[in-house]
């Protein structure tokens, strides 16, 4: 599976991807990366991206030319690339997108900087659009890395042990239940006793019970669905 | 303000800080911060950090020793730190959490690592617990630097324009309406009609009304509250 980055800034994704779970995907030809940068494909001189919006507002908006011609280009190599735009004003990703993503071959994230894109450039090219959650943040690059991570370790091979895949929070709509490691007690903090016991399905049992407690404590709203 | 991350991977966050927004708050002394690496607080020979399961259960959990005693320092030298776990389970992070928590001095995200974190850490040091969004990630290093982006650019000063906070989406409970850059017509598509007649509180208006749309196209959950 490949990741393309088209963003102004490589700087701010490329460390992650050389020093994380997924630097051992791509080491391993599970996962590979492409970057580029829509200032590449500007036909103005001083190479400018952004400009003033129309109709007036603060800041300034990515315009349509370099994101034309460098998703063009995209699509000219590789028809089926699979565009996603990191955005504020978009559904939420949720785990069940990363499980189903996983199985694109190559998912292009287009970040946005500055007060945002021209619309005309999503409309024309998203195939989804994305917000990793309710709040506002600098750029599409932390949105794209995100998704990236959260797609890749739903890839067949990038994740070492896949048995703990299925324990996670969402893979049954229920958050995780505490866990504790080794020493039993510690500075007088002890580890909840049935698990100490070994008895595995009451654990289980046991385990269910707090993931429904503590996903109606943290998501009231899920259990009304 | 002052960001404290206590990491087992500092390279996985302070690239970003380097290049970003971030870096030039940095530069301005509006935000600064600090890294500790749990491991340089284990006491075995091998600074292991981590360890399977109590009770059972795919994956390694980061056991409490080298992580109490690293909290208890960052206490020692600020009581008032104000401690953050990013975890899968737990409250999701939302922009009035960004707003609220610009105004601490320091603010420590501990980031978790393989299966997650010994309960017993959560409970004795966590001021908050956030998720970030309803997806499992790799570790606790990006929903972190979310954060942090998310909170710098309500510091006072970080942000150059301060007047586009007011717009932006979540500011007041919508999703934003589309912008638009020139030029007013690009390969066929053209700007909203309204954007160009320079009658401003009509482009409010009409802006107004389509975030109303995209939100309840969106987050059909909010306008039952």
């Amino acid at each position: 599976m490949k990741f393309t980055f088209v963003t102004l800034f490589p700087n701010l994704i490329e460390p992650y991807l050389k020093d994380s779970i997924l630097s051992r995907a791509v080491e391993s030809n599970f996962i590979s990366y492409e970057f580029y940068n829509p200032r590449d494909f500007t036909k103005n001189k001083h190479k400018k991206v952004d400009d003033s919006m129309i109709g007036g507002g603060a800041g300034m908006l990515l315009f349509c030319q370099p994101l034309f011609d460098c998703l063009d280009e995209i699509k000219r190599k590789d028809e089926d690339a699979y565009i996603i735009f990191p955005l504020a004003a978009a559904k939420p990703f949720r785990q069940n997108d990363a499980k189903r993503l996983a199985n694109k071959k190559n998912i292009v994230f287009v970040s946005g900087r500055y007060e945002g894109i021209d619309e005309r450039v999503i409309e024309k090219y998203a195939n989804e659009v994305f917000s990793i959650g309710e709040y506002v943040l600098t750029g599409g690059e932390l949105p794209s890395l995100v998704m990236a991570d959260a797609i890749s370790r739903n890839v067949q091979g990038v994740l070492g042990n896949e048995a703990s895949l299925d324990v996670e929070s969402y893979e049954n709509n229920l958050l995780e239940a505490p866990s504790f490691a080794k020493p039993e007690k510690f500075q007088n903090l002890s580890v909840i006793k049935e698990y100490l016991k070994g008895n595995h399905s009451r654990i289980c049992d046991l385990k269910f019970q707090m993931s429904i407690c503590k996903t109606k404590y943290y998501r009231p709203n899920k259990e009304k669905k």
